[in-house]
Formats: C-alpha cells, sequence, structure tokens
C-alpha cells in the first residue's frame, strides 16, 4: 500500500523508510512540507517561498510538486495523500475551502478533493474558520487547535497563537466556540520597519527587562498606548533612548495593549501558546505580569498532529464507507 | 528698501506690489514659500516637492533659489529675509536649529541666522520645540501655534494640530507649557495602504455616519481599538462590509482611540483646532461626541501668521539695536 523511497539523494529520508502521505503547511508567504510515515511521524521535512499569496491558481500544483515530488509514489500506484492547511485554500488561491462557522471542530471530517492534473496526488486542503459577530476569520490556526484537541482531547480553555495576526481560540467540548484576531505583528513590523520609529528602533535585538517595562504599562494603560509611540522618537532626539530597548519597549507596550484587551478571552482560563518560541516566551512573559501562568506548546508540533489528525479522520471515514484508501 | 518684482511673468505677483520678506514652511516631503508685502500680506505663493527629507545639506540653497529665486531683491540691494519653520531646521537637514524647551515661547526672539553662499538671502530657520519628560518633540506646529498667540495673544487653552503625527499642545500666558503627539495618521496610512486592511480599505472615500460609529468606539473603549482592526478585514470576507465604510470605521476607531487618550489635554479647555480642512473637521465630530465644542483655525494663516511674528519680533530687535534693518 505504500511505495519506500528509492533515491539515496533525497535528504533526510533514511533508505526504506515509506513515505505514507504528505503534511503541508502553505501560508501566505512560504510552504513548509513533511514526508509521513504511519500516521503521525515525519521523516523529512522541506519548504519553499513559493507562498499562497505569490501563486496564480494553475501554480499551485506545479510549486507543490517542486517541492514535495521527489516523495510521491510512482504513476500506477494509489495516488499520495497530500493534506494540506493554510492559504493555499483562501478565496483567488488554488482552490476555495469555504470557511467552517463557529462553534464547530476546527477541521470537517471530509475536506473537499482538489482537482490535479497529476495521478500521483490525492491533496485536500483544510477550511479555515470564521465567526459571523464581531466578524473574524482563521487559516491555518485551526490546524494547530485540532492538534492541540487531537493531543488534549479534554482541553477546556484558550489557545493564543501570536504571530503577524494573533489569535485568541476559546476551546471547548473538541470545538472552538469563538475567537479574536489582534494585528498586532504586523503594526510591530509596520511600526518599526516603515514609520518614522524606523530612525529609532533597532532592526533586531532584546531587552528583556524594557520588553516587561512596556508590556506592563500597556496593561495598566492600553488606552494610553497610542499616547507612548511617538516618545520613541522623540526619546533618542532628545534624550540617549538605546535602539534596541526602543524596540523591545515598543513591543512590550503592543503586546501589553493586546493582552489588556483580549481580558476576556485568558481571564480565569487554561492558556497554552502555540508560535514561534521567541515569540511565545515574550507573550507567556507578559501575560505572567497579569498574573497568568500560561503553557507553551511546539507550534510546528500542533501544526503536524493537526494535518494528521485530519488524514486519519478520512482514512476512518474511507475505511468505513470500504472504498478503496 | 524694497525691491519691487520686475517681471510680469511672475504669477500671482501684481506688478508693482512689493516682496518685502519670504514666509517659508519646509517640511519633511515638500515646500511651500510664501512672497509676503508688509508685515504679513502674503502677496503669492509657491510649492516644490523638494521636501527637507530628499535634500542633503548643500542642496537646500539651490533648492530654495529655485522656488523662490525671483521673489529676491537684485544683488546689491540689501537681502531679503526669509523665515523657515519646519524640517530643514532639524539635524542633518540643512543647518540644526537646536529645540527650545518646554515651557517656552513658542518661537525664540532671536533665531539663528543660516549662512548662505548668495548674498541675496538673509535666511533664517525657526526652531521647533521639545519636552523632556515625557520626551516629545515638534517641528514647524511651534510656528502654527505662534500665529495663534499673534492672533489671540490672551489664548489660553489647548490647540490641537492634526496631521500624519497629531499634536496636543496646551498653551497659556503666550507659552507652550506641555505636549503630547500622536501617531494616528501615519498609523492610518500605514494601516490603509500597508497592511492586510489595504484589501478591503478603500483608498480614498468618506463616510460620516461610519467614522463617527468608530470615533464613538474609540472614544468609548479605547482599550478595545486593538481588537477592533482586524475585523475590518473580517467583516469583507464572511459579510460585505464595504470598503468606503470601512475606510471611514478605521479612521473613526484611531481618531476616537486618540482622543480619548488625549482627555488630559482638552477636558475642560477651550480647543482650536489647526489643520487640513477635512481632517479638522473629522477631530471636531469626534471631539463634539465627547461633548468638546472645538473651533478650528486655518493652518495655512496660522502658519503665516507664525513666521510674521518672528519676522516682525526680529526687526523690532533689529531697529532697536540701531543695526541695518
Amino acid at each position: 500500500m505504500t511505495s519506500r523511497t528509492s533515491s539515496p539523494l533525497i535528504d533526510g529520508i533514511a533508505d526504506g523508510i515509506a513515505v505514507d502521505w504528505i503534511a503541508v503547511d502553505w501560508g501566505s508567504s512560504n510552504l513548509r512540507a513533511w514526508a509521513m510515515n504511519g500516521t503521525s511521524r515525519p521523516i523529512s521535512e522541506t519548504s519553499a517561498a513559493t507562498g499562497a499569496s505569490t501563486l496564480a491558481p494553475d501554480a499551485f500544483e506545479p510549486a507543490l510538486l517542486g517541492a514535495i515530488g521527489p516523495w510521491l509514489r510512482e504513476a500506477g500506484q494509489p495516488p499520495t495523500d497530500v493534506i494540506i492547511c493554510g492559504m493555499a485554500g483562501a478565496r483567488g488561491a488554488w482552490v476555495e475551502a469555504p470557511y467552517g462557522t463557529v462553534p464547530c471542530p476546527p477541521s470537517p471530517a471530509n475536506p473537499a478533493r482538489v482537482p490535479t492534473t497529476d495521478p500521483r496526488l490525492a491533496v485536500r486542503i483544510l477550511p479555515g474558520l470564521s465567526q459571523t459577530a464581531p466578524p473574524d476569520v482563521m487559516r491555518g490556526e485551526e490546524t494547530q487547535i485540532a492538534g492541540l484537541i487531537a493531543e488534549e482531547p479534554r482541553f477546556d480553555g484558550v489557545a493564543c497563537l501570536p504571530g503577524t495576526h494573533t489569535k485568541w481560540v476559546h476551546v471547548s467540548a473538541g470545538e472552538v466556540v469563538s475567537f479574536a484576531s489582534y494585528m498586532t505583528g504586523e503594526m510591530f513590523a509596520l511600526l518599526a520597519g516603515q514609520s518614522v520609529l524606523r530612525r529609532t528602533v533597532a532592526p533586531d535585538g532584546w531587552d528583556e527587562a524594557a520588553f516587561l517595562a512596556g508590556a506592563e504599562d500597556g496593561l495598566a494603560r492600553p488606552d494610553r498606548v497610542p499616547a507612548r509611540l511617538f516618545g520613541l522618537r522623540a526619546g533618542a532626539l532628545v534624550g540617549d533612548l538605546d535602539p534596541v530597548v526602543a524596540r523591545s519597549r515598543l513591543s512590550g507596550l503592543l503586546i501589553g495593549g493586546e493582552i489588556a484587551a483580549a481580558k476576556p478571552y485568558w481571564l480565569g482560563r487554561d492558556v497554552v501558546l502555540i508560535g514561534a518560541p521567541a515569540l511565545s516566551r515574550a507573550y507567556g512573559g507578559a501575560l505572567a505580569l497579569a498574573g497568568l501562568d500560561a503553557r507553551e506548546a511546539d507550534a510546528t508540533a500542533m501544526t503536524i498532529a493537526g494535518l494528521a489528525a485530519a488524514r486519519a479522520a478520512l482514512r476512518t471515514r474511507v475505511a468505513s464507507n470500504g472504498a478503496h484508501p
């Protein structure tokens, strides 16, 4: 039923270990894919800069083949399942995977098959989630939530997924109950890189004390955050504000303000942070100032677990229907 | 003592009316200049895209001559006073005019003369203002404040100067007591033009009701403004949020949030708005929601009045010193 990788040139795949299916996280700006053995064991990884926002609809299949082609079973054998989450399913991208509407489980039992010209592919794109009031959407994060639920089926609490558009997600009884997005990461990038603050905010570097001081200020007086921003420029002009301190304080102010606004989500809840390690640690530090002890989960592991759960649900369904797997 | 414009080609100057001095507002992105007759009467106007942020120090004099050359008295006659406010006096621009530190009058009695190679020029650049705690700076707006004080010497209240970096300025007894800057205009431009919201926020257009609803929301819950922004994108994806409504609501949210943060400035005060007419009206509408009836003053008239006051002070000083005018 499964092929074996025949070429010893395929980096990272031990010769003789089967690629049973392929997990793909296809975001706006890049693609990451994992060759999977069995239900949930990644045996190789690849990435490409062919982000979903950079491709016309007919460019997706060639881009996918360019990334994962060496992992596919040969023509004539059963096609390889490729389970994709993220912006590849947005309107105008490869094939639109319409949003599920919360409250609902984070991924559907039977995501639609995406037509391909290459017969070696059996592609499915997982849909995102939408919320009607207040309006909100996610694509990709729902799969990390599915991974969290797969690992902790009884999870009842809040997942915070920090990133360009940070999501706060209330999860209960295996469903996403509600969620809220904050543009904090994008706002930080715009202010630090494009605004007048770029002249006095370092492009990198980190000062934890300055971050925490900013976060404390943002948490205590979120309404005053807009009054603090220009001071990061003025502090360098009339004082000697260090660029790394300015960068860290800016991050703290914005994250502190976000956490203050998101208080209805996290107050009194079990909170799991799912994001890049440095960013998750920053959110964790700011949440600790608010008296909350959040856990951290590995974002990549959650993505893979969510894709694996979707593929397992699909296999179970196919098997119970008596169809060819 | 004054020359007459000799060329009938000089647009806007009636033949035979003297250009006594020249007023210049030299900002980051453009230059505006007025040929002045007597103390405070503009008789012609010009502008150029030679903003201070685009020029090396030695490019300022040629750029100035390119803009106002036709207005100058001929060589051999007394040089023409050119009074400049704005970013031309920033560090790294033409010649740094170091900030005055508040509390202080908005412009000094004797701004430094800027050396020029062309003997027809007698250039002075007015300094900006700085504040130590919290750190803040302005360059250009102080001259509009000087204009306001010139027109209303007993003004005791707050000037709000909406723009890229909106300033709230407490003025009393002819001095700037304190001030606070908000990056609201720049934030709006970045969010509407550079962020994910650009896909659903119209590049222009205005819906007054949507603006006021956004402003009311921002005023009532400034801490929640970060929670509203991504909703402008999601509202278009899962609903039918109109791009012009989205643009106006975004502006309202940001301005409402700013006004809430600036409450210690405006509460119970006489507030004068000095800015572009449409923007001043928007701020006036949002302030009215907060129960405040602000006045509007013409921004260009305030700039010219401030430059005229600085030049008059200079002339008085020169005359009282018995020096050649």
